[in-house]
């Protein structure tokens, strides 16, 4: 059983490691800033958008455009505007998966019976709406192969490799830091139709070796943080372990190659998933200001 | 004609005023930063957030709960998951609007024809995907009545109670600031069915006033920025003057009772809308840190 | 415990009262047809058309549309089209009940498990592509007050009544009739805000006499069919009976008052279920052709 | 130009050829009905069913279910139920198309602008809500190969085996005929990936032959009723000649290999298109009653 962090913050807590994040971590991380250079880690949304195969697209509608009025619509006062509806799963793009997302033998992070979870209430115990912004130290961990380029699919990266990609980048993981693992994967396969049939991604030593360091959320540049396939016998052992037992929050689908390029290792990352209530997760744009 | 800012940054610009922040101007708001105090100012997204009468509700549906296991669902590997999928307005709750959302003339900001805004194409010009991340000073001007409570429907919020917020709060608008301000109209009306019969908010003079002085997005705690009823004979001038003839991003739906009860008037904002391609707005959680 | 037909015809059936239509009953309500005219008993339906408060409206999006075009939207070969989508509940407008939308005790018609209808799966058992097309003798029993009025809310539709308005109909319920009762509901009040407050329709006596009668499907010009205010500790009593017990689908929202004009009684009812795999009902267009 | 039928019924009517249906040709399609036997010529629909590549598939999502009340959900008096939402295109599964749904030259059937068809409007001319019920004489014309299997992508279906299918079936096409052409594209393709990549189906000539007939409806069991790929410089011509010059509604994606089977030529057909007010089309359940 992986319960490692319940009733590290209280028995009602809904937020996880994000806990680890207090004054200190934020006054550390706004002051990490030199070059007041903002970059978004964040893949456009559209209906191209690559979803797994057992869900829809995004779907994306005008309510109202300057269609419209070409075709002669009223302009009271002069005024026209547009307006727009979209679908769209809440694990989509570039997004966080709230504590809610995964868990195993019926109990969430921390506990709470996931019968919470339903239909009619959505989830009423770590919905996504609990999490609050994040702001704190990012930390970029460039993983990628030998020779730079991107690392094959099912590629686990070991603590090892964890371990001297941050001895490389110079900087050593700490309580409440956001970290970023680059495996190169979307930057090559972003578009590639076996985009979802499996990935390099970290491994569940990986996982709890950061997780016992303290760390606030976990991202990758992956749809799952985790490599796939699984090793034998396990399903989303990574998921498991980090969001239910350690209420860590997973960042997916994250765009790092810009990021790497300029060499920065750490930085103020500041992301704010969208308050849904009830949510499983949510697209969101995650920064690095440099 | 409102085409003050047109061609400022450009022919082919569709950032408008947002370029007005640079280095030095995320430089500075970094060093706002005093106490490493993270504010939401967004509202909580759900079925129950209003909606003004032409727009449907958000849908909230989970494709995948904990009902699902409670009922028989298979789990293999112990694994289990929830997922939803929202049908979403991009106008919706906490929200900025991207350029093309409100124009005149059939010419959006700097000249785009609003012929590029289709059902099939969406807006090809001045999307909420081409606004990026903002990064800057934020300053809170309030302006709510002389006994401390909301403005009533329909007030103008004018130049001259804006500079005599400002000079209270002791802070002077620069270029590049996002300038918020509070009129109380959320915390008193959001769940009233009135809240979208109207409004208190900045009149056309204090918007130009604002513009001229080179603010990067206006934002306040209503749905609209601008006072409603309208002055005789117009309709949204106030989004005719600022989106189309500045290139300034509105941002609506703010609440900011909890910021000004700080007493802190300047601090770091951030706010990122999703990248929505052609999208003409975007829900977004925009953060004060101080 | 009302598990009236449960078995009746097989363990496996997921039809229910519909089987007692069969050849003579189709051939029968063939001849039934003088006047060689055809008239919708169905509602048009748009984000206009009422829903109860749990629901959202529907919603219907253009995704191409003369607007593009009039916007300078290539027309390839000279061919332009206009397509759409909608976002809708099933139990929307004038519809059918499947016979998976209502039970008690865990258990559906005939004694399914609920557990088969799921987030994931939708349901398994009594779904609406289970259903399959109606086509019978239709029977009109008008239960107008005195006064030729609508029925006031919460008026229970007895037996008593529904025999006063067969003998005055001159028509003699027979297994395997649509039975189709006009309460003056949906023609008085469907565009009153009070139009889902409550309703007059059928109690449990005259539901159990229609099933015992062997009538295939009931229907009303009302919303659920059953009187609301329902009677003291019951919650759809009738839904429960009808639906679990017999096996009974419900036609609700039905327009009945142009029909009810012709004097005609009897006639060849078609209706037609769309067979959304799993769904819980379906707007239809049910026709009385005379 | 192709403006065969326009004025032909007024120049108000939207309904087109519909109008050959009258008070005799429902009778004698009534007359037409000898076994009692009803046959749903209808796809299932689920998020499984194919859709061209430009369109979202279908989404069906439950908002209550029996995992609800597994995991705990209440049942006030005892009741139990389900309901769920589904998010579809309107040209879904077997459907039929609106006379707004294919036009030239900004002009529609009759001569009514396409302008009339906006992103706030809908279609106000001629949309799916003004067709109303089809209710007729059904023929089968079967075309397939010379072996008896499904013609080949492409082949063009012509009036010579129009006519020869007919000779063979021994039936005369007459005027307010809803005429079904069976290729067998569905029966063999539908769950191929090439489904939408082409089909077989009638030629213009053909088109024209039938549209002169009088036909009120031209079915078949492909996606688009023509041949694709068209005639070299065309883009859906058959479209063009038939829904906007003769004002006759095309239906797609019929299953018709278990009518076939029947070796019945003619019979009573049945369809009722969703009344969505102003929708460009509606998927519908047809019915053969023999």
């Amino acid at each position: 059983m992986a319960e490692e962090a319940w009733g590290r913050w209280g028995r009602d807590d809904e937020r996880g490691a994000l806990n680890y994040i207090g004054v200190p971590e934020v006054l550390h991380a706004t002051r990490l800033v030199k070059e007041g250079k903002v970059m978004s880690l964040a893949q456009p949304l559209s209906p191209e958008t690559p979803v797994p195969g057992h869900r829809g697209p995004m779907q994306h509608f005008m309510q109202r455009d300057g269609g419209d009025y070409a075709a002669g619509g009223k302009r009271p006062g002069g005024f026209q505007f547009a307006e727009d509806v979209v679908v769209m799963a809440l694990q989509f793009g570039t997004h966080i998966d709230a504590l809610c997302h995964a868990w195993h033998d019926d109990k969430l992070y921390n506990g709470f019976s996931s019968n919470g979870t339903r239909s009619t209430t959505r989830a009423t115990r770590c919905g996504i709406e609990k999490m609050g912004p994040i702001v704190g130290r990012g930390v970029l961990l460039n993983v990628l192969g030998d020779s730079g380029g991107a690392l094959a699919k099912g590629t686990p990266v070991t603590q090892a490799r964890l371990e001297a990609a941050s001895a490389q980048a110079g900087v050593t993981i700490q309580r409440g830091d956001i970290v970023l693992v680059r495996t190169g994967w979307i930057e090559t396969m972003l578009h590639d139709p076996h985009y979802y049939d499996g990935e390099p991604g970290i491994d569940v030593e990986a996982g709890r070796w950061l997780a016992d360091a303290g760390v606030a959320v976990i991202g990758s540049d992956n749809f799952a943080v985790e490599h796939i396939p699984f090793p034998q016998g396990s399903v989303f052992p990574v998921h498991q372990l980090v969001i239910r037992g350690y209420g860590i929050a997973l960042l997916e689908g994250l765009v790092l190659h810009e990021l790497a390029a300029t060499g920065v290792a750490e930085f103020l990352f500041v992301a704010a998933p969208l308050p849904f209530v009830g949510g499983t997760g949510s697209p969101l744009v995650p920064l690095a200001i440099l």
